[in-house]
C-alpha cells in the first residue's frame, strides 16, 4: 500500500488533465464526474483492483464497472495511465469521434479493459451485481484457485434514482454478495442542479434496509478512501462507499456546480484548473515520472497472474475452465438426438413446457447454464430439476429465484454472460418484455449470450387480459438490432430454437413461448436444424400454388389447418413456419427466393398469420399480400374466445383469402 | 364511525365469498389478495373512504387505487356490493369472460369506478403519486371547497419489489404527498412461494428512508386497521401501512400459501371455507341485510356530495372547474395565431426549441398543464418562465422536477391525466423512452392523455453514442395500439403537432424531437393543421413523377434536398413530410391515395428517409421501393459525421434512388 501525496496526487490530477483536456478538445463531453472522482480511481487503480494492464482478459481479473457511464474519460484515463494497450493518447485525442475506441461512452466492444457498456443509467452496477452472483458461482465450482476477485462500481446519483437500482441492490444484499463494492459519487448535483430539486432520500438507511453495508469517506482524501475500502472489504455483504466529492473538482470557478456535468470547461476555465492543480503539461502530455508511477500501478498485478497461470496449468479443471470462460459450447453439444425422440413421439405441448422438456437435456448436459425467473417459475417452467437454488448459503446452485424484478434480472444476467463462463436464462411474460427492454437493448449492443424465456406469448394466455397480453411486443423486439426473437410453434421447434440460441456467442436471443397446448407439426426426421434457417416450407402445395401462408409459433398449427381448407377447395397453399424473421433475413437470396417466390400477388398471395399486430408483416407478404393480426389491445376473456374474437380461425380467415385471391 | 363485529365481518366475508366463487366459476383468477385484504377494504370502504356509489365520476372523491390488479375481485366486490351501477352479480359471474366489464385485471375504460387500469406490477401505486399530485395542485388552483380529497392504494409485494417502486416513492417522499396512504398487503408470499426466497429486505426502513410515514396493523383486526388508519391520515407525509395478513384467509387448507394466489380453490377448499368463515349463501348470493349494510356504506358520501355540489355551484370557478375536469380545451383554444408568426418569419432551431417556442404560448393560454422533466430540463427544452416548480411548499407550480426518474415521471402523469383536471407532459430523450415503455403502453391502454416530450431523437444527437441514440425507438413506439408517435420536422410542424396531441382527449402522444437545428421548409400560410393529416405533400414534382420521396422530422429537409437535386436531373420527386404514419392511416382512402397513389415501382418509386430502423417502412414505400434508414445500433460522433458515416446525405441516397429507377 503507498498512498504518498506526492506519488498519489500528480497521478489523480493525471486523470483530471487527460479529461478536460479531451472534452474540450471534443468540445463535448462529461468532464465533472472524472475530475470528482480522480482520487477514488486513483486509490483504487493503484492499491486494490486486481489487473495486469497487459492482459485485460485475464479471468481471474477483479472487474471495474463505471455505472455513471457519462463519465467516459475517467475510464479510458484509467486504461491509458496503467498501461493497456489501448486507448492511446491519439485515441483520447480522438474521444468522441467516429472510428475511434474512445466513445462518448464505454462501450465493451470497442475497448477491452472496458467490462460493460455503460451509460443507460443504473444499469452500470445492476450489470455488477451479476457479475459479483457469476464470480461465487464460478468459486464454487473452479474454486479459489481459479476464481477469487471482486467487482467493484463507480454509480452517480442517476444510477441510484434509477428503479434498477432497487432491484439490482435488493437482489444484490439478499444474495448477501460481499466481494461487490460500490462507489457512490455523492456529489448532490444531477443535471437540473442539486439534488435538493428532486430528492429527500436517505440514501444511506435504504442501503442498509436492503442488507448492505454502508460506509462513508471524503473522496479527495486518499487515506480515508482507503480506510473505506478497507473496512468495505472486510464485510461479507455488498457495500455501498458514499464518497462526498466535489464535482468538478479543480476547476477553481465551476467546481461544485452543474456546470461541469455535461459541457466542456472553456478554455479559461481549463487553464485555470491547471493553475490551481499546478499541472504544467500540454494538454494529452503525462510527465514521465507519472507516467512511469502510472505503469507500476497496472502491472501490479503482473506476479499475481502468474501464480494464477501456474495454477491453472496444474489444475486438472484447466480445459473445462477455459472452454467455459472462452463461451463455448462442449465438444458435439447438439440436440439432435432429444430431436430425433421428439419426431417419434409426437405430443402436444404448450412451448413453455416444451422448453422445460428441452432445458432438463440442456442444463443436464452444459454446466455453464443458470437459470431463473422473475417470480414467474412455475409459470415460465425455468426450473429443471437438479439446477439447485442460487442463494447466499449454495453459491453452486443454478437456479435464481430474481424475486419480482424483470429489469434487475434481465441486468443481471448481462452482468453474467459479461464476466464470462455462464450462459444465463431467465424468464417472465412476454409483455414485461417492456419492463425488461431497456436491458435486452444492452445485451444485443454488448453482444451478451442472454437467453430470455418469454412465456404467455399472445392473447392464447386468455383471461389475464390486455395488461398481460401482448400484442406489439414480437415486433418491437424484432426491431431491436442484434437480437433474435424466436417463436417456435411446437415441441420440435422449440428445442431447435434452444439450440440456437446456445450457440449464439456474440447475441441475446428471446423466446417467446406459448401459455397453451400446441399440436406437433414436426413429425418428419430431418437433418438439419430447420428453425436456423428462420424460416422453412412446413407443408407444399399440393394443388396448383396460389397462397403462402407464413405464420410463427401457435399459428402455425392454425396455418396447416387453413391450407388444407384451401386445399379441399382446389387451392393449392404452402405453410412456410418462421420461427425467426431475423435469421431468414440473412439466408441466402436463393434459399429466401425459394421460400418466398418474388412474384405477385396476382400469381401468389401471401398471408402472415400471427396474434399480434400486422405492423411490419408488409416485409414478408409484400404490400398487396394479406396480414391476419391484431392492431388493438387484447381481451380478457378464455384463450380459444379471445381468438374467436380476434378472427384467428379457418372459418375467419380463409373467407378474406379467398377474397383476395378474386380481387 | 361503525366497527360493530357482527356488522363488519359478515361484509368482508361477501368479499370473500364472491371472490372465491367468481374465480372458482371462471376457473381463472387469484382468489388469494381478495380474501386476505377483504378486511381492510371493508373498513377503508365502510368507515373512510369518500365516495358515493351513485357518482363515480364525482371529481371530489377520494380515489382508490388496487395496485395488486391481480386481486380484481376484490374491487369488482366492493362496486357491486356498495351500490355501484355495474358491475351487476351477472357481470360477476361473467368475471374473465368475453366481453364482460369484470377484466382478468381491472380496466379502467370498462368500469365507473375503476380509477386505473393495474396488472403491470408497482404502477398502480406509482400512478396514485400522480393521483396525489394532481389533488394538491387542483387544491392549490381551486381551494378545499371543491377539491379536498385522499388516494388510497393497496399494494402488495410485487408492487413493493418492481424497480418502479423506489422511482415512485422517492417522488411521493420528497414531495411529502400526506395526502396518499398505502395498504401494503404483507403476506409474505408471491408466486414462487414465501418471500424469503427473494428479498431479505426492511420495507418499513426503505419507505422512512424516503420520507414516508410507516405504520402497521393485524390486517383481520378492524379496529387496529381503523387505528393504523386515523394515524396515518394525522401525518402529512405519505403514509405506508404495512397489514399484517394471510393470503386466501377463509380457506382453511390453502390460506398463507403460494396456491392461493392464482388459481381457483377449488369445490371443496371453496366449501370449506364457507364452512370456516359460517357463510351460508349460495355462489354470488348475498344476504338481504348484508347487502343493506353495503350499501349504506356507499351512499355515505351523499350528502357529502350534495354539499359539495352547493359550493360548487356558488363557485365562481365553476365554469373553469368543470371545463378542467371534463378535459375540454378552453373555447376556441387554436395555435393558429402563433402558426401564422411562425410562417411569416422562418428559423432554424432544433425542434426541442422549437417545443419550448410553442410550449411557451401553450402554458400561457392553457392553465391545465403540468410539465415536467426526469432530470433533462435544459435538454428536453420542457420548462417556460411562467410555470413556477411544483413542491412540498409551492403546490400551486405546473412543473415538476422528476428527477432521474423516467418510468416513475410516466406513471405519475398517467395518474395526473386519470384523475382529470390536468394535462400532463413531461420530457426525457427518445432513447429512454425504453424506460418509460410499461407506462406508455399503460397511457395508450387507458387513453389517457400524456404528452411525452422525447428530445435527441435520433443519431442526430452525435457523441453521447449507441447507448444513447434511438434507432428503433420511433417504430417500436408506432407499434403500440392507442399511441401517437410525432416526428415534427420543423418549427411550423412542431406547433401543429403539439395542437394535435392537445386535441387527443383519448390518447397519449410521443413527441419526437431533435437536438440540431434544423431548417423551416414550412413557409406558406396554410388555414388547416397539415400535420394533423399525418402526412402530407410538402413540394410537388416539377419535372414528371418518378419518385415520393417520404421523410420524418429532420430528414424532411433532407428530403427536399434530394428531390432538388433529382429535378436537377430531369426526375420529378414529391416530397411527402410523415409528421404521424398512425394520423395518415386514420385519413380516408382519397386522401391516402392522393398522396400515395398506388401504382408500381415502375411507375413511381417509393422511397422513405428516416434516421432508424427501415423496419415496417414497407407499409408506406411498398415491397419494392428504397428504404433509407439504419438496421444497426449507432455511433459515437459528431452529428455530421454520423448522419455521413450512416449515408444521410443526398450524395449517399441519390445513386441509390437512380440505380433503383433504371432497374
Amino acid at each position: 500500500m503507498s498512498l504518498d501525496p506526492a506519488r498519489m496526487i500528480p497521478m489523480a490530477n493525471a486523470i483530471r488533465a487527460l479529461s478536460m483536456d479531451a472534452v474540450q478538445k471534443a468540445q463535448s463531453g462529461h468532464p465533472g464526474m472524472p475530475m470528482g472522482m480522480a482520487d477514488v480511481a486513483t486509490v483504487l487503480w493503484s492499491n486494490y483492483l486486481k489487473y495486469d494492464a497487459s492482459a485485460p482478459d485475464w479471468a481471474d481479473r477483479d472487474r471495474f464497472v463505471l455505472s455513471a457511464g457519462h463519465g467516459s474519460m475517467l475510464l479510458y484515463s484509467l486504461l491509458n495511465l496503467s498501461g493497456f494497450a489501448k486507448p492511446t493518447i491519439e485515441d483520447i485525442e480522438n474521444f468522441r469521434q467516429l472510428g475511434s475506441p474512445t466513445a462518448g461512452h464505454p462501450e465493451n466492444f470497442l475497448l477491452p479493459g472496458v467490462e460493460c457498456t455503460t451509460g443507460p443509467l443504473g444499469q452500470g452496477l445492476a450489470m455488477a451485481v451479476g457479475m459479483a452472483m457469476a464470480e461465487r458461482h464460478l468459486n464454487a465450482e473452479f474454486g479459489d484457485d481459479l476464481v477469487d476477485h471482486h467487482t467493484w462500481v463507480i454509480a452517480g446519483d442517476g444510477c441510484l434514482m434509477e428503479g434498477i437500482n432497487h432491484e439490482a441492490i435488493g437482489l444484490a444484499g439478499h444474495l448477501k454478495l460481499g466481494r461487490l463494492i460500490c462507489f457512490w459519487d455523492d456529489n448532490q448535483i444531477t443535471i437540473d442542479g442539486s439534488t435538493d430539486l428532486s430528492t429527500s432520500e436517505n440514501v444511506r438507511a435504504r442501503f442498509e434496509a436492503t442488507g448492505w453495508f454502508v460506509n462513508s469517506c471524503d473522496g479527495h482524501d486518499h487515506e480515508d478512501i482507503a480506510r473505506a475500502i478497507d473496512e468495505a472489504l472486510a464485510e461479507d455483504r455488498p457495500a455501498l462507499i458514499a464518497c462526498r466529492t466535489v464535482i468538478g473538482y479543480g476547476a477553481p470557478n465551476k467546481q461544485g456546480t452543474s456546470a461541469t456535468h455535461g459541457s466542456p470547461l472553456g478554455a479559461d476555465e481549463v487553464a485555470a484548473a491547471r493553475e490551481k492543480l499546478n499541472w504544467k503539461a500540454e494538454p494529452f502530455e503525462i510527465p514521465d515520472q507519472i507516467r512511469s508511477e502510472w505503469r507500476s500501478a497496472g502491472s501490479r498485478g503482473a506476479d499475481v497472474r502468474s501464480e494464477w497461470s501456474s495454477r491453472l496449468d496444474a489444475s486438472e479443471k484447466k480445459a473445462e475452465f477455459q472452454r467455459r470462460m472462452a463461451g463455448d459450447l462442449p465438444e458435439g453439444f447438439s440436440l439432435d438426438e432429444f430431436v430425433t425422440k421428439l419426431v417419434r413421439d409426437p405430443q402436444k405441448v404448450a412451448t413453455r413446457k416444451a422448453s422445460e422438456n428441452a432445458l432438463e437435456v440442456i442444463n443436464h448436459r452444459l454446466p455453464d447454464t443458470v437459470g431463473g425467473s422473475a417470480d414467474l417459475t412455475g409459470s415460465n417452467n425455468t426450473k429443471t430439476g437438479e439446477l439447485g437454488d442460487f442463494s447466499a448459503d449454495n453459491r453452486g446452485g443454478r437456479y435464481v429465484y430474481y424475486g419480482i424484478r424483470e429489469f434487475g434480472m434481465s441486468a443481471a444476467m448481462n452482468g453474467m454472460a459479461l464476466h464470462g463462463g455462464i450462459i444465463p436464462y431467465g424468464g417472465t411474460f412476454l409483455v414485461f418484455s417492456d419492463y425488461c427492454r431497456p436491458a435486452i437493448r444492452l445485451s444485443a449492443l454488448q453482444e451478451a449470450r442472454v437467453i430470455y424465456v418469454m412465456t404467455h406469448d399472445s392473447i392464447g394466455l386468455g383471461e389475464d387480459g390486455p395488461t398481460h397480453q401482448p400484442v406489439e411486443h414480437l415486433q418491437s423486439l424484432r426491431v431491436i438490432p442484434n437480437l433474435l426473437v424466436m417463436r417456435p410453434g411446437d415441441a420440435v421447434e422449440t428445442a431447435e430454437c434452444w439450440e440456437v440460441a446456445l450457440q449464439q456467442k456474440k447475441r441475446p436471443t428471446v423466446l417467446a413461448l406459448s401459455r397453451q397446448g400446441l399440436e406437433q407439426f414436426r413429425t418428419e426426421e430431418v437433418e438439419e436444424n430447420r428453425s436456423a434457417r428462420g424460416a422453412y416450407r412446413i407443408k407444399d402445395a399440393e394443388a396448383e400454388r396460389r397462397v403462402i401462408l407464413i405464420a410463427t409459433g401457435s399459428e402455425v398449427g392454425l396455418a396447416i389447418e387453413c391450407a388444407a381448407e384451401l386445399e379441399s377447395r382446389g387451392i393449392g397453399a404452402d405453410v412456410v413456419s418462421m420461427p425467426c424473421a431475423g435469421l431468414f433475413d440473412e439466408q441466402s437470396p436463393a434459399y429466401r427466393d425459394n421460400i418466398l417466390p418474388n412474384v405477385g400477388p396476382e400469381e401468389i398471395l401471401r398471408v402472415s398469420i400471427e396474434a399480434g399486430t400486422t405492423f411490419g408483416w408488409e416485409r414478408y407478404t409484400m404490400s398487396n399480400g394479406l396480414r391476419i393480426g391484431i392492431d388493438s389491445f387484447g381481451t380478457s376473456a378464455p384463450a380459444g374466445d379471445a381468438f374467436d374474437h380476434f378472427g384467428f380461425t379457418c372459418e375467419a380467415i380463409i373467407p378474406k383469402i379467398v377474397a383476395k385471391l378474386e380481387a
